[in-house]
């Protein structure tokens, strides 16, 4: 049923969606053309589309900065297109980068691959793969905006006999400085009806993977208060894992951008503004420690470092022994965040 | 040659110098007048010496602040002593912490020694240690005082067969925001003449040993402009190897005050503190991704975070795509960073 690939209308077609892109997409329109079925075609549509949307939404509600759009190669293989809105009316600093790499997995990748469960045969020490996906982490100046982050990502992997791997992995959070637990509804629910749409065990399980990924542990705390998160999926297939990705990245606007647009106007205090300080401290302990996106990243040849550690936000700050004073909302939300709740049921 | 513990004039003695330190050693003073000729003995007194000569020297410098001394135990054996000076006059924070804690180490924690060279035989997973050490970070204000980090340390194992392994290990080191010849070569100087005293191979083989490790690999940068750095130190006798160190921890001082004095009424525009939280922000990536010793503080368990984590600075900025203009005096440090320079001959 898929259609020949040239034809006129199809063309059009393709034209048309990626017109609405923030540019023309990492791998060349003919080569999109010529595989319009294939996996790797299809995400990287959702990619680009995805950052688009997420973009637009943010500047919208900036109402003054915009996104510059960096257009980078990778020697090795691939490129991507890294968004940043920094020090804006709303936001301090926003990116959403799309990266599609493609190249060998060096040993030491593949042997990460191989704990997590893959035993994958490699010819002469090498792996060729594929690896795409949509990352952002937004920091609003107003310490009652909390800061969102989501990544949604497909790898391939060919082994020496042919025989190909594929999976999806993802996820969507939410950091915010004071507990606000209208917010917190809202946020999760969103993404419990965008995963109830593929069936009732996902969002549990998602939700519990979350709580447990963005763990700082020598802190006992959580990052935030938690939302989606997944990897290695691979059942129950390709197309249906491929449409749970695409209702997830879907419900990253409606299940954000209501509550920037809520309280990027509240009035604060400078104690307000020094929490959020603090708690931006947190987030960069978590992502330079633990993230395993961030080192993986950071300790692969030929990465883009800036896209990486546009994840980090403007400013931060580490006090030694703070410790907000009981029953204080700082001590609330640190309440939450060393025992994450459930917001819906 | 050793006096007979116990005696009523050693006992002045040791109380007399301890009467200098922040506060009483971890260890108990019977137990360290049982020992008087134990290296664990002298190195403790050495890096409690240490902590009070510097804690001194900065309190005088900043003039209104004063070092908080917080008391800790580790309930796996051991303790230490941190002190912090917060927010001063002169200092944004300067943290000198000692720590002296023994127990067995992990079978974990004795692998990471294996891969060093070093093959332990272990007792039922287990291996009896000690580990003590004076660490400090020094973070000024000024944007023309550099920031200042040193670490003195000495651990001991003894294996299932009663084997004892012994070695030091520490280092000195600067990292300012502009670069200042003068500074940079009176800072260097110093600590090459302290080696000297030991012998004329020591500075240049730490001096290439500190550019080394502070390297932030991902940035192609170092942390700063060096000094001194050295590991697994178990020769020429244990006697030897600590006056090095001796001498060594003597020279912090004199090797740092003169410059932050010389700099903290220095007058500096926006745009130079703002270059400062930027060099913050590359202090706080190496710290939390390559730094071995906050790392090992950080996943070992019952280890004291907040005085690990006083390293970091009380702030940080990150910038996506900041370069800075050819030819300027940012440009000028980073040219430095990223091209070790030898400073005295």
């Amino acid at each position: 049923r898929s259609p020949s690939p040239g034809r006129r209308e199809d063309e059009d077609d393709l034209a048309r969606r990626c017109s609405t892109f923030m540019t023309s997409p990492v791998t060349d329109l003919h080569e999109l053309r010529r595989r319009p079925e294939d996996m790797k075609t299809k995400m990287e549509l959702l990619i680009m589309e995805t950052q688009a949307q997420v973009c637009r939404a943010l500047a919208q509600v900036d109402g003054v900065a915009d996104f510059s759009v960096d257009r980078w190669e990778r020697k090795e293989g691939g490129g991507g297109i890294t968004c940043v809105l920094q020090d804006g009316r709303v936001f301090e600093k926003a990116g959403v980068s799309v990266s599609v790499v493609h190249g060998n997995l060096s040993e030491d990748a593949a042997k990460q691959m191989r704990s997590r469960g893959k035993v994958l045969k490699m010819k002469d020490g090498k792996l060729p793969f594929t690896a795409m996906g949509v990352s952002s982490v937004i920091h609003p100046k107003n310490p009652h905006a909390p800061t969102m982050h989501f990544n949604y990502r497909y790898f391939e992997v060919e082994e020496v006999d042919g025989n190909k791997h594929w999976w999806f992995g993802g996820g969507c959070d939410l950091s915010p400085t004071y507990l606000n637990q209208e917010d917190a509804v809202h946020f999760h629910r969103t993404l419990k009806e965008a995963c109830d749409q593929h069936g009732p065990d996902i969002y549990p399980k998602f939700k519990k993977w979350c709580d447990d990924y963005f763990h700082i542990v020598h802190r006992g705390e959580r990052r935030g208060i938690g939302g989606i998160f997944f990897d290695d999926l691979n059942s129950p297939s390709k197309e249906e894992a491929f449409h749970l990705v695409q209702t997830c990245a879907k419900a990253v606007v409606p299940s954000y951008i209501p509550i920037v647009r809520k309280h990027c106007d509240d009035s604060f205090t400078p104690q307000e503004k020094m929490w959020q300080q603090l708690r931006r401290g947190r987030y960069v302990e978590f992502n330079l420690l633990y993230d395993r996106g961030t080192k993986f990243g950071l300790f692969t040849p030929g990465s883009r470092i800036e896209s990486i550690l546009m994840s980090l936000p403007l400013t931060a700050r580490w006090e030694y022994m703070h410790s907000p004073p009981e029953n204080s909302k700082e001590a609330e939300i640190l309440k939450v965040l060393r025992n994450p709740r459930d917001w819906v049921h």
